[in-house]
């Protein structure tokens, strides 16, 4: 164990989109005390750079889930070893993926995280962990089944459908026998969703016009929309949704860097007279469940029905530019970070 | 049968409030000619005046079922008798509650029609029928309990709650061991809530502030929000609604006088992480369950539990003014215009 901790602290609040120069680096001592009942002290492996850690970094009125403080230490999902515990059930040598900091060394309290931690069996490398098994997958299949409980037919329209979640929502919509719009960000990312996530059409919003293209590719209407952007695309599928059609409100990624929150629709009372519902969900409400979902998931991985694309990057320093590109669209498929 | 038919007609589209000078009687020609297969001509005894009728005076662009055409005839429920008959199922003399038009005499398609005619036993008169087992009862009825799903102990908000709608859901609630909390305009209305249909507490939209009102009765937050009128008043429920809480979406008066549509949430993030659920819903959407709920609200009445208020006029020629009424927060319970 070295000396020092190295750890990404939160320099200042971004004011929309956010910059590398929010964030700052420290060097912390190592905290080698010891641990209280229930805690363990992890190392933390390989970083998941999420979109909804942008919530986290607003300030306390515009927080949801938690508000990292200026010179705190960035929270987010990790794959962490276990090197010490004072948890019955964990033990030195046990790995998991869980609620960490953007720093080497963390002390976690499993029993108290928002996210309870996922055990990450020795089957089982942290990348597959935190792509085809990550709770990213496990957002997209629980949103689906439970949010959207889709039936084969219906027609799908999935926003940042190139992203990790939209991803695997498009494909599970396809497996699960429903005809599916994906709609993403450049001509690259629309061919990777017909070629590989094997989607029946898509729509590049930054060259197409959505609600045009949602009425000429959905003709009997939209039974499920997969809202990860919110904003005018979340307009555009309200517009088209079917009687009795259902939104999966995932995320609002639309408005994570605007400094602004992403409103609902512009006239509710579509919602009434099309009998519409719309759902949230986070998917540690499902951790009963997760077993389940992760073994159909890992039966479509090895089938090769399911591709669950990850973007491996090396290097703790490059945790701020990779978060960074989270928001222009730079990376392909779950970005992660090894330390 | 006199030998004309008077008929309310749309004389201007209401831009905001509706004045009793955008609607014109005209006195037309009784039609006696043949009916087609499937018609019936009824006699029109009583109207039942409900707010969801100022959205069919919008022009096209912003109706959501039908839109009355300038010179049209008002549509909305009435109690119907029936004078004669080209359909199987009816018969000289059978009583309905049906959509039809603010007329003396309507040539009807049941089998057409948005809104399918309920029967009107013997036994049942038609204020009774348009009263506590009227589509506004069921409505009441049907949003509380196939959309709210409420269990005992809820904390359950109505606004509007002194509507027709409104009061039935507070006391459907309490009979299901819910905490009602009311919303309404004025202290008469507050207090018959109170006195009347036994809620728990109300919030004078008119004197106070509702959302600081909601925190302080609602101190475990709401588990269901009955939204009858969106705007301001849902935007507070929404703030302080409970995790995987439900807000059912009922109706926006506040919206349909305005000329402008009702917006959503102005923050879809809190519904994501909330977990909540927003559901709009037509009673004729639960069509299949009628009868029980009619046995239901039946015995609730009897047994005094539920008392459904009627604000019967008299006069065809009153429709409009009793229209104009609903608007200004003039009426108490149902209106009904007796023909």
């Amino acid at each position: 164990m070295s000396a020092v901790n190295r750890v990404w602290t939160l320099a200042s609040r971004p004011e929309g989109r956010v910059s590398v120069d929010d964030f700052a680096m420290v060097e912390a001592p190592l905290d080698t005390g010891e641990l209280a009942q229930g805690q363990v002290r992890v190392r933390n492996r390989l970083f998941a750079v999420a979109p909804t850690i942008r919530n986290w970094l607003n300030p306390p009125e515009r927080a949801y889930r938690g508000s990292i403080p200026i010179g705190g230490a960035i929270m987010g999902m990790a794959g962490a070893e276990v090197l010490e515990s004072r948890h019955p059930h964990y033990r030195p040598g046990d790995r998991m993926v869980a609620l960490s900091r953007w720093e080497e060394f963390s002390i976690l309290s499993p029993d108290q995280a928002a996210v309870p931690p996922f055990p990450v069996p020795p089957s089982t490398t942290f990348e597959e962990a935190m792509g085809a098994l990550s709770p990213n997958s496990l957002t997209a299949y629980f949103g689906l089944i439970q949010i959207g409980r889709p039936k084969p037919g219906d027609t799908v329209v999935v926003s940042a459908a190139a992203g990790s979640v939209g991803s695997v929502v498009c494909q599970i919509a396809r497996i699960l026998g429903c005809r599916v719009v994906a709609i993403a960000g450049g001509a690259d990312k629309c061919d990777w969703l017909k070629a590989v996530c094997g989607v029946d059409a898509t729509i590049d919003y930054k060259s197409e016009d959505v609600a045009v293209r949602l009425r000429a590719l959905c003709p009997d209407r939209i039974q499920i929309y997969f809202d990860n952007v919110g904003g005018e695309i979340m307009q555009a599928a309200v517009d088209h949704i079917a009687p009795r059609g259902t939104i999966v409100l995932c995320g609002q990624i639309s408005a994570y860097d605007t400094g602004e929150p992403a409103p609902g629709p512009r006239d509710m009372m579509k919602l009434v007279y099309g009998r519409v519902r719309m759902e949230g969900f986070v998917v540690g409400d499902f951790i009963d469940q997760i077993e389940d979902a992760r073994d159909r998931i890992r039966t479509w991985v090895a089938s090769g029905e399911l591709v669950v694309r990850t973007d491996v990057r090396a290097g703790f320093e490059t945790l701020p530019s990779a978060f960074a590109d989270l928001f222009s669209g730079r990376n392909q498929g779950a970005l992660l970070v090894e330390a």
